[in-house]
């Protein structure tokens, strides 16, 4: 298959940056269709895919026709969160592959939908975490993989994302998170660093969540914060604070849910996209022979690093000791050649993961139990904070397959 | 009053290094008793003591013989954990002063019996959190008072220091850490960061910690430095590994515990004391305005620090630029001395406000209700980690005094 033909649903800012900077640059790709709810999107990239050279791409504000077209050999899906599950599951029931941009799920009935119908249909469906492929994410688990950290006993990742603006002006900019934040109370967004630890984790595949709890605190972040824009009169084309009305959001700010593993591992994850800092994926790695911390860049090593125990300042930043020796392979590679595409290659690397998988009609690095399991923590969390802090099972969507090493 | 007298109970490394580093340097104190369950340990601060030009202090093996000494006027405990409430029980109904060191409660009524003996005997108890003096607390508390943070939303905090050495020859060393992590499986050391949380959340004074939740890592820490140990036939005057036979440690290596306050607030704990790793006590604020994090030392500020927000390894150590203007005023005047006393000034500054107390008939100010509060998070979070991370009530200890403001 020298050329692949993928139709792209949900044109908003994921959407074209991922057309922009991940496919249309591909030699291997012809964007066939495209769809968006809102006609001044599909104009916008439509011209575009045209400019790119592409032979006029069919525009639908309806999925299913994309999903008719009999030439698609894939979708890609960067739609609101909502609707990713059920599109998804209509693309591999037209037998198309289908890529989702990532996401929580609103219940885990819908988790079970994407396993079965990837099950009954043997259609692949993968989600486009790109944090999968971060460099250092990589690197870590390629240190974890040889044993340097010793037996893994705790993760730690969180989304630190400061998204105000974002969500404040949700209306005028028809984003999904103002919705969401202003109506649910849950651990939203909880791939980003999941995603990487569970691969650490090797959860699927040979080990699982069997649990969490979460609990939120208050949700003061966005009231304060479009508080100040109205009393500034700034404002971002929408009047001053935007045009939110009710500032009695239902999303506190900081979520902190605590998961436990059947290897005994514990992963606690932090949202918080609310309140004023800097970006970070928060990772943490600790195991019996050493550690790792993003958040000062140090690797800790047992006998190595112990003289440190009360100057740990002084191992900030020593990652960069480690590169030469455990950049993993994936990255040794891309680094040949140019950095490509999105957020410093991540997104490059994950699409790319998923077209070579279409153009050898073969399984998806990141399939739908991966996606089933990271994706339902959205779901499961909103049950335990609903629950004052309950501990809820996460359900083992391989049904016992993850025992025997793989699902 | 002059000089006042003391005597201590539990004369242990940390009794011994308060005797040196925090009492014995003094000009207002007379140590008057010593007591320790082992003859040698007597003889050894005895001789200290003496050394350092005090009349000859009584030696006992029973602290009670201690509370008989009429002119004794404050009592310091610095035992093993099981026996603090206990003894400063003791100390209260004999109308001393009572000062003890800090450590986890082992049950809920402990912590009542605590707080009821004060009520009945207007005694003064106060807990030695010397990290309720440290400079970056104080500091970070002085910035939260004058607002610069906005409205606190969520605080982290861990015990993260690697006592591996400590509990594997617990056995030759007489250390009460070992039997405990042989046995338990809690947060059993939750104060060094909850105290200034709490003091920074008004635990107590206007507000209180609800209820948590707790989830424990597996305990692999313990069992994998011991074997590293015995085959390197390294030791530490015992046999090599020391002479702990069951390596079967009921402590996970990682806790997680989630609190959730009457404001609103979370609070994130972790314990982490059997991995390597350095020390670190993991402080994190997060507000409306502003955050700070101890272990990369950055303070970010809303409209001042938003251009970082995808560099923020440029705002790391920025804590140092703060110093001038926030500098909390017990630290003021503290630098315009020298720095005295154990672990940089901490153990100087609590033992100093307990002695000015005791001196002027004074309340404490780390009192029984701060206590209990903070030691109940030990069995509490046993509790939940024995239920599978169930919620736990955190009992209001003051009865609704915090409600007015003050207990």
């Amino acid at each position: 298959m020298n050329k692949i033909s993928i139709g792209c649903v949900g044109l908003g800012g994921r959407g074209m940056g991922l057309l922009r900077d991940c496919l249309l640059p591909r030699g291997d790709v012809i964007i066939a269709g495209l769809c968006d709810m809102y006609e001044d999107r599909c104009d916008a990239a439509k011209q575009m895919v045209k400019q790119a050279g592409h032979p006029g791409p069919a525009v639908t504000d309806d999925y299913r026709k994309l999903l008719d077209m009999p030439g698609l050999d894939a979708l890609m899906v960067t739609s609101a969160w909502e609707s990713h599950i059920e599109i998804a599951c209509a693309a591999m029931r037209a037998g198309k592959y289908v890529a989702v941009e990532v996401g929580g799920a609103y219940s885990i009935d819908d988790c079970w939908r994407l396993v079965r119908t990837h099950e009954e249909t043997g259609a692949q469906c993968m989600l486009l975490e790109n944090c999968c492929y971060g460099r250092n994410e990589l690197m870590i688990q390629n240190m974890a993989r040889q044993g340097v950290f010793g037996e893994i006993v705790h993760c730690q990742g969180g989304y630190h994302h400061n998204l105000r603006k974002q969500i404040a002006y949700g209306l005028e900019n028809r984003h999904y998170r103002y919705r969401n934040y202003l109506s649910r109370n849950c651990e939203n967004y909880p791939t980003h660093e999941l995603g990487p630890i569970a691969q650490l984790l090797m959860i699927n595949r040979g080990n699982r969540m069997l649990m969490l709890n979460s609990i939120a605190s208050k949700a003061s972040g966005m009231r304060a914060f479009i508080r100040g824009e109205r009393e500034e009169g700034g404002g971002n084309g929408g009047s001053a604070g935007g045009s939110a009305g009710d500032l009695n959001f239902a999303q506190g700010d900081v979520v902190t849910t605590i998961i436990k593993c059947a290897g005994g591992e514990t992963i606690a994850l932090t949202l918080d996209t609310t309140l004023p800092r800097a970006y970070s994926r928060g990772y943490q790695v600790h195991g019996t022979k050493g550690m790792f911390m993003e958040d000062n860049m140090s690797i800790f090593i047992d006998k190595k690093d112990n003289e440190y125990d009360f100057e740990w300042h002084k191992r900030w930043g020593n990652v960069e000791e480690y590169r030469q020796q455990y950049e993993h392979p994936v990255w040794q590679e891309y680094l040949r050649g140019d950095i490509k595409g999105g957020h410093e290659g991540i997104d490059w690397l994950v699409i790319s993961d998923f077209i070579d998988a279409v153009k050898a009609s073969a399984a998806v690095p990141i399939n739908v139990y991966d996606m089933a399991a990271w994706m339902s923590i959205s779901c499961l969390s909103e049950d335990s904070i609903a629950m004052g802090g309950a501990p809820v099972p996460i359900p083992d969507f391989t049904n016992g397959k993850w025992i025997g090493g793989y699902a």
